[in-house]
Formats: C-alpha cells, sequence, structure tokens
C-alpha cells in the first residue's frame, strides 16, 4: 500500500503560518486540536540532525489556547489540576496535568499566567475548552472561558537565542526557563516565553493574531539566513530521547499523572478545589502500579509506532509501547512504554510484540537526553 | 508541491476496520475525534459513482459514542440540546443539536435512546465527552458519562437493504428511519439502526467489542460479491448534494442551530433545562442573521474547499463557502455556504472568491438530492 495522504477540509484548520510552512515544502501533516501540524520537512532524521545543530521555526499553532479571565479565573485553574498554583506569580508558566473526577488525564498543558485574573492554558490535543467551559458554568464561577486568536510559534535549536535576539533584541536573552515577557514585533505586543517541545533549548512567541503570522514568519526566515535557518516540527526521535511525553500517544484519560511519572507536579494535599483530588489522594500515597519508563528496543530500526505495542515478559503481558523511532545518535531504539511494576526496574529485560516480530528491549533508569 | 502525507501515531486511533480498510485498498484519510476515517479509495468521482448504484460499508468507527447510563441519563441528554426529547422512546434515533450556554453549536450528534436510563450519543468530529461529563459533575447530576468500545459500520447505498438482509435476515429490512433494532451475529447483540451519512438509503451498526470489528467486516464484504460491495466512507460530492452539514467545516460553536438551519430541531420553549435555552429564545423569535444555504457555482471544476472562500456582493462580503465540489450528476459546483440575510434569497446571484480567481454563483432554493 501507497503511505496514504491526508484529505484537507477546513474541518483541519489551517494557521496563521500556513503559507510558510507549505513554501518550505512540508511533507507530511498531523492532526491536533482540529488543526494542521507539521511532522516532516525534509525526512525526519534530516529534521532531526539540522534541530540539533541550528534553528528551526515551528508552527506549533495548534497549541490553541484556553483563555481565563475574570473573578474566579485563578479558583477555576485551581479546580482543572492537583499542582498547587498558589506561588505562581504573573510571567510564569506551569506545566499542569488535568484531571478529571477520577484522577485520569484529559490534558497536560503548560499554564501560563497573565495576571491573577487572567490565564491561557496552551493545550495537548483534546478540546479542554468544553470541560473548562462547562465547569464554569456547573459551579457557577465568575469567569470568561474562550479560544482567543493566538498562535504559538516557536523558535528551537543552539542558535535559538541569536536568531531571537536578532529580531526581538538581546533582553530576549535574559528570559529565564519558564518565564515570559513581553516584547514588540511591528507595534505589536508578543507573549515569549522560554519554553519548548524539544530539549534544543529555545521559545515560543505566543501570537495574537493572525494577521501578523506571516510577518513575523518571514522575518524570521530572512533574520535567520546566515544561522542556516529552517522550517522545522517537533520531532519524533528528539523529543523521545528527551522524554518529551505526547498526550493521547503516551497517556490518555484512562492514566493519571502518577502513572505518567508526572507525579512531581502534583501537590495533591494541598491544591484544594482540585476536581480529581480525592481520587487522587489514594494513588499519590501508595503510588500507582504502572508507570511510563524510557525503553530501548534492541534490533534494526523498529517501523511506525501507529499503535500501542504489546510488552512481554515470559508470554504475559506487562505493559505496551506507545512511540519509539530509531535513535542515529544513541544507536539504538528509543521508545516510551507504559510498564507495570513488576518489570519496571531499570535494567528489566522485556519483549516487545513489535509488527514484524519480537525485540528484546530493556527497562532505562532515564531519557537519553 | 506534491500532496501531504497523513502521520501516523498511536494518537490517531486505529479503528477495529482498519485491517479491512487498508486491504481495500485506502488512499487518503482524514482525523475525526482522534481516529481515522477514510475518505478516498479508487478516487472521490468513482467512490461516488458506486455509492449511488450498489452498495458499501464504511468504517465510521470515529463517530465515537458519549454513554449516559444511570437515573439522571435523561435529565442531562435534555440540559445539552434544545430538542425537546420528552416524546422520545426507548428504539429511537434523534438528531440533536448540542448547544452551550450562549446558544453556539458544540456538536451536532445522533442520540440514541436504549433506555430511559441509558443513552448514547453518536458525535460529530469534537471532545462532546469533556462537556458531557464536566457538565454532570457540576451539576451533580446522578449518571456515569463514559466513551465504550462501539464503533459504528455503515452500510449505505441502494443494494444496503439486500446486504444487510443476507447477513442479519429479513426482519432488517422493517426497520423505519431513525429507528433501531437488535441484531444477532455470531451469537453477539448488535444496535442497528437505519440511518447514515448519506441520501443514498441504509444502516448504521453499532459494534459493540472491538473484537468483533474484522469478523464482521469480512462476513458482509463476502456476502456483498454479487452486489459489487466495495470499501466506501463518506462522500464529499454526494454529502454536499443532499445537505449533509459538517460539523467543523459548514458551522462552528460561532452558529447557533438557527444559523444552520436547524432551527426546526429546536422546541426552544419547551426544552425546559437545556443549557442554551435563554440564549436561543431571541433568536428563535427573531430569526438568524445569516443561515446556511445550498449554492452553486459556475465554471469549472473548483479545487478543494479547505478554508473558507469569501462569498462577495458588490466588494463588500455578505458570507463563505464551507465545502465545495464538482457534482458529475448536476454538472455544477455544488457548495455549503452561511449567507447573510440580505443576500440569501433563492436565485440572488453572489461571487465566490475561491483560491485562483473569483466565480460566479447562485443561492439555491433547496440542496441538490
Amino acid at each position: 500500500m501507497n503511505a496514504p495522504l491526508i484529505a484537507l477540509s477546513r474541518r483541519l484548520r489551517r494557521t496563521p503560518f500556513s503559507d510558510g510552512v507549505e513554501a518550505a515544502g512540508v511533507k507530511a501533516f498531523t492532526v491536533y486540536n482540529h488543526m494542521l501540524l507539521p511532522t516532516v520537512f525534509r525526512s525526519v532524521q534530516e529534521d532531526y540532525r539540522h534541530l540539533k545543530e541550528a534553528v528551526q521555526v515551528w508552527d506549533v499553532a495548534c497549541e490553541r489556547q484556553v483563555e481565563l479571565r475574570g473573578p474566579d479565573a485563578a479558583r477555576l485553574m485551581q479546580m482543572l489540576t492537583p499542582r498547587d498554583l498558589r506561588g505562581m506569580t504573573p510571567g510564569q508558566c506551569s506545566y499542569v496535568p488535568i484531571v478529571d473526577e477520577t484522577g485520569g488525564m484529559l490534558n497536560d498543558p503548560v499554564a501560563v499566567k497573565l495576571a491573577e485574573d487572567r490565564w491561557w492554558i496552551s493545550i495537548a490535543d483534546s478540546d479542554l475548552l468544553y470541560w473548562v467551559r462547562a465547569t464554569a458554568i456547573g459551579w457557577r464561577l465568575d469567569v470568561l472561558v474562550d479560544e482567543p486568536d493566538v498562535s504559538p510559534l516557536a523558535v528551537q535549536g543552539p542558535k535559538a537565542d541569536d536568531l531571537m535576539a536578532h529580531v526581538f533584541g538581546d533582553r530576549v536573552r535574559d528570559l529565564r526557563f519558564f518565564r515570559f515577557g513581553v516584547f514588540d514585533f511591528q507595534g505589536r505586543d508578543m507573549v515569549i516565553a522560554r519554553s519548548g517541545y524539544s530539549k534544543q533549548g529555545g521559545f515560543e512567541i505566543y501570537v495574537e493574531g493572525s494577521d501578523i503570522g506571516m510577518p513575523l514568519w518571514n522575518t524570521l526566515m530572512e533574520a535567520g539566513k546566515s544561522m542556516d535557518v529552517h522550517a522545522g516540527c517537533p520531532n519524533l526521535i528528539e523529543r523521545i530521547e528527551g522524554g518529551l511525553l505526547s498526550y493521547g500517544n503516551d497517556m490518555t484519560d484512562d492514566n493519571t499523572p502518577h502513572e505518567c511519572g508526572l507525579g512531581r507536579f502534583c501537590n495533591t494535599h494541598t491544591a484544594i478545589g482540585c476536581i480529581g483530588r480525592d481520587a487522587l489522594l489514594r494513588v499519590a500515597k501508595e503510588g500507582p502500579v504502572q508507570q511510563i519508563r524510557a525503553i530501548s528496543i534492541d534490533g534494526p530500526p523498529v517501523p511506525n509506532c501507529d499503535r500501542w505495542w504489546p510488552i512481554m515478559a515470559n508470554d504475559t503481558q506487562v505493559g505496551r509501547i506507545s512511540s519509539a523511532a530509531w535513535s542515529p545518535d544513541f544507536e539504538t531504539n528509543v521508545a516510551v512504554g507504559m510498564v507495570r511494576m513488576t518489570h519496571w526496574d531499570p535494567g528489566t529485560e522485556i519483549m516487545v510484540n513489535v509488527p514484524g516480530g519480537p525485540h528484546r528491549a530493556t527497562v532505562q533508569e532515564r531519557f537519553w537526553a
């Protein structure tokens, strides 16, 4: 069978940067929050090498924002997550697992605190807007919940600071990790955070107003010519090496944050008001019975992981692989898997039922990068 | 630029029928409720002709179900929609616009009433589960809300009755439109409704349990050989001809049901408890200021409508086209558009800004089929 095409329609929304993405020769898309997300420009391997050596501009407009505005915004935000947000100040970003009443994960976004009464939730792939708005109505909170016209554009790679300084001035270099500042571009305010879905360093620009999208894209591409800037996108290999999880791939609403190794982002005892708090108190105390692990898979490069691959030990299933790719730098197949506690210790040897045949594999102490 | 590929990952869920879809030579997918939905097998034109002459089996597992179970199930169901559901009996299906507190559409599913205290909502492309579950929690309702392992498989086309009778017995012919019955397949109960996203007639089988998916697919394919059965999918041309709207394409949460021409499915005065009722009372009385219309676009076949095309009159925008395709049977471009009331009367001549140049167009009295 030939590789299937993506059927484009208005329902799979274009972004303010789509014209630039197409001009740069995008080869494949995925769909994320009903929006197009590029996945390959030259090849996954070439994009990977370039990301680690130069600088890329990523159309991640699909990280849609859920905006909370009003007197009850902070209260609502705390209802959504077991992370205690009381210490968070305006200008700060926080990775916040969002859980339902059973403690199951509904999304794993970054919360951006613009002001005490104004927040953006920069979401992973699920319609969190529906959950947040229905919660606000059900609890009769005094807050507006909306999706604003804000589209993140990421600048990632070792030369990201240089490129950004060229366009926004040297002050951008002073941003600390997961902090944001407001910068000018052609007379418009842009929220810029030091963050992004790679381990190579960089920024995310929250582009407010679709009309300014292509002017900014073109300015970055022009300014970065001497740095070998290229259009890029979240890279499958690099994000697995770095242990960056993907909602919908590595976890679903069946999983608690603790199963996902996100227990350090939960303050279940003090997160008063969190809808899933009661359900999580037990798991916070006793720990989960399965957890996400870095797993190296032996043998030749594995195929694309488009479905869960069973992890086996003595003919019994003890987990499943959710993401995998051949890593040129570590010369092994790097993978993310959910493993039962009987087999999650580092060094444990397991088998993975890859389509085409079983591979030997080993539970790792940590991710690779 | 070459046509972009779809990047497959576990996050874009496969269905119980994906193996059959691939074996049948699927050429393109879209993503719908985080799941793969085939869009082309031979070509959109060939699939269209075949759908109108024979019978097709469609993998529409992406019409996920939201299940409501418990004493407050009916109350919750009524909170979601302005359609008065009090007259609905078990065994009945209903097309129910779902609205938020402003009357904006969140989904346009079919509700399946299994029993007074058990409903399935067969959803269009948005995470309605999040809205329904947060509503149940916020209002402290006594109801369980979940996505069960139920995957619809549609059998559509003029020979659908013959094929279904061959597999499920002649009793299936007696099903009335939008009614369902329970039928046996290999010892398993299947809910089968006379419904589907085409105007060619047919059925939707709510396949409970992924394991029985491929046995049913294969049985239908084998039984239909003499009827020229083929794998198919919702067809862009046929669904526009028939005026079947698509959530996310033709309407979004900005639109009221009345704007979408769905006022006949709203009983705003008697739908007591509906969350969006207050907001809809005014529009129900005064009518909307824009509404969906069938629009014929003159000239040669238009390209794929992957973004809204402005509808113009005297250099002023008076609406937008959201879906369009060349119709071989009606020998014109058939389209769906939202048009302001100044220009929505049948016969009104307008211009459509199709990429590549403007086309003359005409507002139609009704859809084509």
